[in-house]
Formats: structure tokens, sequence, C-alpha cells
């Protein structure tokens, strides 16, 4: 295994974790996943590589033929969750409809992913404050991308009428964080389903941004079927 | 100084600051905003003790004439926090109008408290996952009290007509999520003041609430003079 490729300064996110999916590295990937539950379980400091081996039941030098150290596996499954997004925004087909639909579409999507797994749950709920400067950078870039996104959205649906007038830094803010926070009350066994809390957090986030007399929200983001992504998320 | 007075257990967390702000203990206060500061900034884990009292130029033992340990600190820097947001809804005056109003109301209240200094961030910011259960318990419920009231507010919006029929809990969550989040993206010297983002997010988040046909938001906060808090504010 090449360790400058897994180094935490890794310029091509979305791609290395790809490439590494396409590997078939399915033990990397359940240490991920195991990891990413315990960090957000307990916290990313409290979480030990001991304890994330034993709960493996691999050795912690066998952890480090996959990852460098504690940080790198948090990195990673940022990765993870920014790449799984991705893949959501090209199943729900964002290239059609007004700005509003497809910032509704977006948030949507956005939604699922932090109700669906933990690494969605670690790109909205991760606190990079305790990371090293270049990691640190790493992962706000991603998170920037997120905001960018939205914003870039929101700025099309004031364009083409559908939006109302608004400061579309702070529309977006207000959107990414109102789903962000939902990692922090979600409970799978909770009493809300997974697709009721998507598509109410879509419709209830758009509401506010829809030009007065706009039509209602509901049953528009099934589109037509191109395939590409939004041009903020291309590389 | 009766230590017992200062457990983390405190059941009477409103009364007990207030008792202390009017007591004039400006070191011990001063002793808190240095620690909020600290801990927004480089979190709560590695902030240490020894440093916060060489801040503050007294030694460690001085800290512990104030406080039993760091968790105290943080837990009374929540206290601190929330009574700061009690005296704002005083002053907001949340006892007329609708629903929707009062909502609004309320968020922009809440939005200006995490917008104006570290004790609302804090509110907002902390993670509680690394709390011992005793001051786990005490910070979960109230920030389960700020949700509560929001969710009382939008209840008694749909009952009156002004809110629109959605679920209160899904709604109440969204609304706090968002305004939570600022503290990970706000900054002072940042392009947006702090009450325009106060005033963005509450009317942004409750034009998604709004009946359809009710008339814009703004304009709408300015109430007559009494002065009675919420009633879920009340204890």
């Amino acid at each position: 295994m090449d360790r400058s490729e897994t180094s935490t300064a890794v310029p091509r996110p979305w791609k290395s974790f790809r490439v590494r999916q396409r590997d078939g590295d399915a033990k990397r990937v359940a240490v991920l996943e195991t990891a990413a539950h315990l960090f957000l379980e307990r916290g990313y400091r409290s979480t030990s590589l001991r304890e994330l081996a034993s709960l493996l039941k691999i050795t912690k030098p066998a952890l480090y033929y996959y990852f460098q150290n504690k940080e790198q596996i948090l990195v990673e499954c940022y990765r993870a969750g920014i790449a799984s997004i991705e893949g959501l925004l090209e199943e729900a087909e964002l290239n059609n409809g007004n700005g509003l639909q497809r910032v509704e579409a977006y948030l949507r999507v956005y939604a699922t992913a932090v109700v669906s797994h933990d690494f969605g749950r670690c790109v909205a709920m991760l606190d990079d404050s305790e990371l090293s400067p270049s990691a640190r950078r790493e992962v706000r870039t991603l998170k920037r991308r997120i905001d960018a996104s939205i914003r870039g959205f929101i700025e099309e649906g004031i364009e083409d009428g559908s939006i109302n007038d608004c400061n579309p830094k702070l529309a977006a803010f207000a959107a990414a964080g109102a789903i962000n926070w939902i990692g922090t009350w979600y409970r799978p066994d909770g009493g809300l389903s997974r697709d009721s809390i998507a598509a109410g957090f879509a419709e209830l986030l758009t509401r506010g941004l829809a030009r007065h007399g706009s039509a209602p929200m509901r049953k528009k983001t099934r589109k037509t079927a191109t395939r590409r992504i939004p041009k903020q998320l291309q590389e």
C-alpha cells in the first residue's frame, strides 16, 4: 500500500475514496464504518484505536496497515460521507427544474444522507477544531462545497424568479445548519421515518425561500433522466 | 463558599446562576467568560485549567475556589447562556401576537443570543457527549426547554391558523438547528451584522411555517408592554 496516497493532505478526496471502493477494499470500509459509529457515539477524542481494533477483532498494528493514524480515519469518514452524498445527488437528477425546485431536491438529498448512515452524519456533525491544520483545511473545503452548492441554487432561484429576494449566503447557512443539526437529535428508532424527515425538512426550508405566490413545493422533486451532477460539485 | 451549591447536579440552574450574579461575583463571571471563549475556540477537551488560570493571571488553586472542576465550568457557561436568553425573552415581550409572530420573536431572540456572546454560543454549540451522566442530563434538560418553547409556539400557531399544518416537532428542530449552527460559521468580524443575522434567520425560518396567504412577517415583533415570560420557560 502506498502510504503517500493516504496522507491527510491528499488533494483529490473524492477520487481517492472512490478508487479504493472500486478496489473492493471491504476491510478498510469496515474499519471506517465502525470508526464513524464510535466517533459519533462517544466523540472523536474519546475513541481509542485500541478499542476500535478490539471491536473489529483485529490487532492495533493491523489498523496501521490501513490508516496512518486516528486523524486520517476521521478524514476518510468525511470523504466517504461526501462520496455518498454525491451518489445520491446523481440519483436525484438535479439538472432540471427552477432554482427553488433544485434547492429542495438538494436539501432532500443532503438530509437523506444525514439520516441514512454514519458517514453522512460525520459530514454533518464532525467537529474539526481538534484536527491538524492540513486535515482541518481539507475538511473545511469539503464542507464549503456543500454550502456553495446550496447557495448556487438559491442564486439561480432568485434569478429565475422562483425564490424570493434574500441573502443567499444567510439562506444557505440556515438550510444547511438545520440539516446538519439533524445529527444531534436523530435516532433511527425514534418516531420519525427517514423519508418523512428528509422530505419534511426540504419542504419546510424551501417554503421559506419561495417567492410569494409560488406553487407549493410538494411533488416537484422527480425529474427526467439526465444524470449529470451540479456544477458546484464537479471537480 | 458552599461547595454543595455549585455541584454539577444543582436542580435549579436558572436561580443558582442569577443569585450569583446578584451577589456580584465578578471574578467568577470573568472565569466563566474566559473559559467559554476557550471552549469555543479550541474545544472543551483541549482547554486546560492551567491555561485558563494563566490567561486570567490567577493560580490554578484559585480556580478551585470558584469551581470544582472543568466540567462544572462548562455547565455554568451553559446556565449563563440560558439565563441570558431568558433575559432577552423578557425584553422581547412575547405574550402578544399570534403563534407565528411569537415563533418569529422567539427565534430572533435565540439567534441574537447565539451571535451576541460566547455564553449564547455555548448553549448552541456545546457538545455534551463528553460530560458525566449527571451533567449531561442537566445540559440536555436545558436544551430541551428551548426546543419545547419553539414547539409550543408552533402548536399555538397551528391552532390559531397563523401557521400551516405541519409536524411541530420537526419544524422546531429545523428552526433551532439552523440557529444553533450559526455558532459554527459566525465570526464577529464577518460581513454580516448581528441584527441582520438574527432578523434574517427569524424571517426565513418563519416564512416556511406561515400559512399560505398570511401577511409577510416583517415589522411584527414589536409588542405592547406586558413583560411575562412564556409558560414554557416558567419554572
